[in-house]
């Protein structure tokens, strides 16, 4: 088989985000108000701060796939649960948009990332999609110590 | 941009995956012995049986990417850590080799995963790659929760 044989389309990869990036917005509405940014486990983060992380990387990643230009991390981002949520869903909306303008050809760029970060355009945003399935692996764990029924995970 | 652009091709798909094992294969050995099949929270599985269910999922669903036949899961997953790592090591190998032959044009082709799970193969071979972060990301609260650090995330 050619190595170069075609695993994912460009449109399948932003498919495939948003069906993860739906299912993360679940999680976070599944969190009660007064545990979203409070409750852990093990001294990690409560599941808002990384929810936070992910808004703060995911649409300007996809800027500076689309662009070439790094604006840095996103450092203002909601520390209310329908204030996230919002977010999440403007974010949504830009990801869509300007992940469509990423010009061909370069997802096999070489770039570095918020001008740190080196690695093809492809594998940054790929580390992005893993970091969200990570993070939210984690608020699994925590929806159910706090006896909460977390959403299916198969479902997008 | 062509929607049918490449994102990602075969080799940097499976060399993805492989990424992950190796951190998977990190996580499973940063359990103590006593822990890896008992410990959990929430009244979730202990992480070794969760391991066992990747197992059970990985090297199989290759060999059907790459022959159309299902044998289904593999019910035989060792029950201690050595005996799991040794498997892991196995399969590691079986993937390798056999994702090579998978056809080109095959992960566009629609199937049935062990006879049940209807996808295109990418989206088969792409729920396990996701199952796999998702329930290792669980792992790293189980072992924060019993003071232990967990191997860095972004180390493949």
């Amino acid at each position: 088989m050619p190595e170069r044989a075609r695993f994912t389309s460009s449109a399948q990869a932003l498919e495939h985000w948003q069906g993860h990036r739906r299912l993360t917005r679940r999680v976070i509405e599944a969190f009660p108000d007064e545990h979203l940014f409070s409750f852990s486990l093990g001294g990690m983060r409560p599941f808002g701060e990384m929810a936070a992380e992910l808004v703060r990387m995911a649409a300007p990643l996809v800027e500076g796939a689309a662009t070439g230009e790094w604006q840095g991390y996103e450092s203002e981002v909601p520390t209310t649960k329908a204030g996230l949520l919002a977010r999440w869903d403007d974010d949504t909306q830009r990801i869509d948009e300007r992940w469509r303008t990423i010009p061909e050809g370069r997802f096999a760029e070489e770039d570095a990332a918020f001008g740190v970060y080196r690695d093809r355009v492809q594998g940054l945003l790929q580390y992005a999609i893993d970091n969200e399935i990570h993070h939210r692996g984690q608020a699994y764990v925590y929806l159910r110590a706090l006896g909460i029924e977390p959403p299916p995970f198969y479902e997008r």
